[in-house]
């Protein structure tokens, strides 16, 4: 049994949605939540960026006496995460190796062709398909960058003709392929999940969030170091205006919750 | 006479509009280039925030002895530079106040309604109508922040149905408004410019690149402080992967140029 917190990072907002999946599948353990809301996005930006980046979130969290960091982050986790291993002695998960263990599973019995949807830095990194082929090398890996969903996501436009339009135009070459499963590289791109099922219908979606929440619970369990609590805490920090996060928590979290700001 | 470089600043790539129009108004002039790239962007992150970074370049940028600090971003304008004036010796200058200035100019004469486009933070801070108020009370000001516009100009999505529906959405309320001029208040649209003209016909695009680049002539003139070169040299620094920055570079500046990154 382990009392200590959960400590979960990401560029900005959109590692709530991990935080979701966390509460639902672990509701006794307290979680602290580091969003780096004033360099936000991490997705367009160079990987040795965004590890000493990331490297600085780990260390914020770990004065919170963490017993396991989450990289929430889609692009932290393609980027950062051997780094992170290596340098902090806390256990480090990312959200790559979960997301592609389910995709694989999922595929093994039908085509064998996974779509992976991501931010440019994480199609860049190759994450997504190295881990997958670790595991199965004749799975075939079609990778796509979607760059405007994120900012199509923070400004909540995710119904309407604009953002069906850039559905399909990023979405076309994978519609074509006939794919299994699409992962959503991305912490964002949940919102736009019932966008994506009408277009690309009958494929299977595979949220990274819920894949890396059951894979918690199972290490937790595994370790004898899951939480006794009846009821975790949420503790959310931003490292920009709180008010601003707030208001985009609500669409990710579907509850208030308090948020302080922070310098890291 | 005074051979220091021009020192300018921006959120990203976008403030090399600006650097574009010095050039070519004040080709004898040296000019030191930092776009903050692992933060960018500045448009959605709180006033607080972007004036910390702002401090930040404008100190970076005193290590080469400029004799002018240009502040290209329209965000980092509007919510910082009352505090860059008052901290620092050198001679700060905005894009706000001579982009307000020609605006009213041109509207004087016609129907006094002035449009202002530009990110959420420089909408919230007011500074566009407030320096419009200023030289004329009576102009009447509206306000439309289009934070998409950033992301399509930087993913080059600049022609075709999407950012026409985009560009439609936004500037419908504006259009139905009779205006006599539309200020593009953020460094990237000037890239939107030709969409904007199509959609707007017969409204005067006021580009606040091209007015402040002629109010650093008139300023450097009357103080004798022109450089007597003949051909200025261009240094950029980046705080993010330089290659990434070179590629946008050339949609802004139709010029190879070298890059070095800094961190800052």
């Amino acid at each position: 049994m382990d009392n200590r917190p959960i400590g979960v990072f990401d560029s900005g907002v959109g590692g709530l949605t991990v935080v979701k999946a966390l509460r639902q599948t672990l509701p006794g353990e307290d979680i602290i939540y580091l969003g780096d809301t004033a360099r936000v996005p991490y997705g367009t930006k160079a990987r040795s960026t965004v590890t000493r980046f990331s490297i600085e979130c780990v260390q914020f969290l770990l004065k919170f006496n963490i017993k396991q960091a989450v990289v929430a982050c889609n692009t932290a986790s393609s980027c950062a995460v051997e780094t992170l291993k290596k340098r902090f002695d806390v256990p480090v998960m990312g959200v790559i190796e979960p997301g592609a263990r389910d995709a694989v599973k999922i595929s093994s019995s039908k085509n064998k062709k996974i779509a992976v949807i991501a931010t440019r830095s994480t199609v860049k990194s190759n994450a997504y398909q190295k881990h997958i082929h670790k595991l199965d090398k004749s799975v075939m890996v079609l990778q796509q960058p979607c760059p405007l969903f994120v900012p199509f996501v923070e400004e909540n436009m995710i119904k309407g003709a604009i953002i069906e339009s850039v559905v399909k135009e990023y979405l076309k070459a994978i519609k074509s392929k006939n794919v299994d499963s699409i992962i959503l590289g991305c912490t964002h791109y949940p919102l736009l999940k019932s966008i994506i099922a009408k277009y690309l219908k009958g494929v299977h979606i595979i949220d990274s969030s819920k894949s890396i929440s059951i894979e918690i619970k199972r290490t937790l369990e595994k370790k004898q170091m899951l939480s006794n609590k009846k009821q975790g805490i949420l503790k959310c920090f931003v490292t920009d205006d709180a008010n601003n996060f707030k208001t985009m928590a609500l669409m990710f979290l579907d509850k208030d919750i308090s948020i302080k700001r922070v310098q890291i």
